[in-house]
């Protein structure tokens, strides 16, 4: 079979390989809607997780199952599936604590396209189909459903790590497609004001569109000062960080009221150290809380995204900007979201 | 001054009572904005909190601050505010604790027409002003501004206690004023389809207007039956309570999945005893939690609800189906939630 | 091979049966150390979870590993190991919800002794055995091993349900095997003063060695008026039920504070409702919130657990007052179980 | 009144004052026991928090009431006292929020010695004193009891910050007072192993007695590897931070298991910024949590941690090393807080 894969740091291009085999409980798909990644663009280019030799990229898919395991009860070849970008060993120790997404270590709960081959191929592979597949809804949008396997559980985790309580003022930092998706999460768990921090005018028509009360432009000035601002001096409760770098810890901590809590989704990749200022920090005392994390993945998330999806509480399809047709596209869909043109949230590409 | 009182148990009238005293904290306000509660029926006419002589009903209302005391610091005045119908004692043990509505032992944080003059007079006392009033937000609609006091908090209260996750579904059984307030609660904290239990048509409609996806009707069968065949036989994750009687609870448990949380709002006023089924409660073990609890109030409650309606997050004046003016027609107003003719779900009275 | 069954509700005797086979993620062990439990009794005598035809009983045990499927990782024969009673299956929807005790349905991650045999056998079948076996710390007292499987983990699960925070007083009530683990458990929770409610001298002795500051003894007078005067009238912040009957519910409210918990790890077997009396439960609104819950299994528990055996915080060897060798011996040892004569607290059968 | 000042930065001495006026909600209490603080001595000679003028140091005191305003209920002239060292105002939208510590700004919960004159003069002011002091209880040392005003839940405060479960191995580095306090409270949370970080050997003969399984010495390596190996290269699932400085972040991010929490109650003086190491952070994705607060003061919390001293859980009294009498005494008391040698652990002064 081909796939579109990191060749090494810095190169990409089309592999040959063979059909993935399938374990007990595993199965096996080919995509049927496939989207590249700002993390694919890293991996490849930043080298952010360490060289990869001819590995296939990608991990936002739908697919339709082609093969499954003697032991794979709830699927069977034919179905169109959502598929998890994090596949985590269930039964690790780590899951059992209520932390899949590390099962295997830190952040080794993200497989495709990290530890195996993701999946920008003909067929691709999934480790204990029942516990991370899930089927597609009837009448779901294939874009849709498509960002349910990375943006709408990492936009979405990023609110729950911020542990949204009714009324909380959020700022919402990084309005790319997983801080979109943080912007609907953050108005469906009872944000009040809800302030969007980006600069693209296609995303900040959209964050309003999802729920954002305001939009706070970087680039007329600093961010902390509109924030304080329009907080009237208090700051906000509550920040889920979708963007940015290192730095956006610091100015973080300035805009938060002691008791608040910073949400991270933002994979850092360069740097040696995230910075927090001691005094705004309250000396170690402030009760201001950073936490970051990788999203939680596998079938119930799945499921319950999904659920949200159907029931018409939020519409990530609206991310998807640019639309291609069959598995060569998944090539030019990378390199817009390399090139980032500014007209550009999300590409998906459908095949057959 | 006079008041629209319960004279004693099933009797009202109007009083003439002495304009009430204003001690160092406190603060006297006059009604710019009054409603009716179930509470105040069922505490004239079925002695729900025993007997009462002459004591001035109501504990819905908008007020303005015509006085404070020496050490109120926030308020003066002329202010408009909002007023919660629970006024707790801020530094009493139950508060430190976390549960400020007990204060004074169980429940008694609710002071208003309970253990002191209600807000149907033309002043009304208020404890602790600056821990207890708002600040009326400029524009801020009166009928949404009345349902601050308890309408939005109650209900939103019963989707704190279920603990709704995202994709949850849930059922919101009772979809009266409050129950309507619980459906709004659960969409804009992450629930997916939302179970509106109900038979009235104008609620009906509000309910599906304020985001419930499904409306079901006792009058139509069983609800567990219908509840079961609309999750496919799985139950629902999470049930608020805010209506129905001791039984409710018995339906509650076996439309809930293991694992799921009960949120009671509802004010259980006859009967012995709450029956929870043995088997479909696990045994004991099938971790279905049940809890019910008085509405926190106070200012900071106040406040981040009012933001919740500023963001345009939820319309609690779309709840006022009648409208009054004049402090004398609380007693039309109050006579209305007796009757509950079917139009009504919530009465404001207007004063100036 | 030969096992010690339920042979019909109220009849038990030594059956013959193939040995299990394994599948590939499974185990297959032999007993080294095996206990009888209650629900053993309640299973054969009261037919609580209703018939079975020659079902090998028991689900507390030490094992030894004698076979591994291919896809095992982290065991292999030889291996001896502490064997959770409840051995959810890890990967399904519940448990990744957080409930795997309930994975496959409500209690259905209890699976020996109740859908497939039990470990009082020559050999006993262990799924997911990665995720549900944990190494025997070495120099582990077979007695203090044993209590891993269900002792230990359902009495911590009380104080758990509980949500004992520092200074609570707590109210155990059953000071049996499983109470007393939870008085354990309440003790290096945090709880200040532990109320142990029972009536046996060896079970009070233990339990004030476990850390109870009180033994209430039932046949000395109502439990509700001996725990309001020792608090002063105020009642307990939280209570363990971990013993009598549907009734204790009703004497539980009326002991517990406004905001306080309930946590049940009684198996409640008779009777139709349990009965939550209204008014003091604050008529729906006193936040006295109700949990009872299966314990949770699988490794990372068991593992947890037996650090704390490891590191001297708890002595489960303790609750073991009757010992006996031989596989032979758990026909007796379950006897006593049944008999409960009043030196009992729990035996233990060793095995070579 | 004389009081021990700061008379400036770097500067102490007795200085001559009016004795304070009492509020309607105030008392006016004389020390009965006194300690001083690791604080006090940041105060004056670091000038931590800033200058200040002839103010009153002290924040540590049993008291005995003299007077209280008309509205103080719970108290009358004569009544001993716990004090809490933070005493803050409960009607404040920080302390309705839940953060009472931080109401009137952040970290301003705190007033003896910081906002206004502390407790080592002849009287001390106690705002809202039904809400921040409490009774003494009958028979209880001294000691002991004026621990309860920070060192208790100071230390106590960093292992709920922590969020320590059953079974976690914890780190608690600085085994000062209050790092001790934190090993004491980490072992009746539920801690399993507990490495305390230390080097003095009174410390650490008082760490192990109070919990400690284990004592890393900084001196004998680094103690990020001590504990790795101690942990066979997994890490701790939880830290308390008690002592150090900016950098003590960067080492407990790296001993630090994903999923993990970090509790800092260590008051960090100095410095621009904590930096947190990027790669071991999980790049922002590892659910490695981190936070830190000042204590939560208060009657209610006195009372919680008092009856853990009366119930024999704790025995904060340990800590002191060195007992002085009479007030003129604090001053040596002081310097010795400043000087260190190495046989201090507190020192107390008894009055009358």
């Amino acid at each position: 079979m081909k796939g579109f894969a990191m060749l090494k740091i810095g190169a990409t291009g089309w592999v040959e390989k063979e059909k993935p085999a399938c374990g007990p409980l595993d199965a096996i798909c080919r995509p049927i809607a496939l989207a590249p990644c700002t993390s694919d663009v890293h991996t490849v280019w930043a080298g952010a997780i360490g060289d990869r030799k001819d590995m296939i990229l990608g991990h936002e898919a739908v697919g339709e199952v082609v093969e499954v395991g003697a032991y794979v009860k709830d699927f069977k070849p034919g179905d169109k599936v959502l598929v998890s970008a994090i596949t985590p060993d269930w039964g690790a120790l780590a899951s059992q604590g209520g932390y899949a997404m590390h099962s295997g270590g830190m952040l080794a709960g993200w497989k495709f396209s990290n530890f195996k081959d993701g999946v920008f191929g003909e067929y691709f592979h999934v480790n204990e189909a029942d516990a991370n597949l899930a089927l597609l809804p009837e009448g779901m949008d294939l874009g849709a459903a498509c960002m349910i396997s990375d943006m709408v559980p990492t936009g979405f985790h990023g609110a729950e790590l911020a542990d949204i309580q009714y009324g909380d003022n959020v700022a919402v930092i990084g309005i790319g497609p997983v801080g979109l998706m943080s912007v609907a999460a953050a108005a469906i768990r009872g944000a009040a004001n809800i302030y969007a921090v980006g600069s693209r005018k296609n995303c900040a028509d959209l964050a309003l569109d999802f729920g954002a009360t305001k939009i706070v432009n970087y680039r007329e000035g600093d961010i902390v000062e509109q924030i304080m601002e329009l907080t009237r001096g208090e700051g906000v409760e509550k920040i889920i960080v979708a963007g940015g770098d290192n730095d956006t810890f610091d100015q973080a901590i300035r805009m938060l009221k002691p008791g608040g809590k910073i949400g991270n989704v933002n994979y850092l990749g360069e740097g040696d150290t995230i910075k927090i200022p001691r005094v705004e920090w309250g000396c170690g005392m402030g009760h201001k809380q950073i936490v970051g994390g990788l999203m939680p993945g596998g079938r119930y998330r799945s499921e319950m995204l999904a659920r949200l999806v159907t029931a018409g509480r939020i519409h990530p399809e609206k991310l998807i900007t640019h639309k291609f047709n069959g598995l060569e596209n998944v090539e030019p869909a990378l390199m817009l979201m390399k090139d980032k043109p500014r007209d550009l949230i999300k590409p998906l590409v459908i095949i057959d």
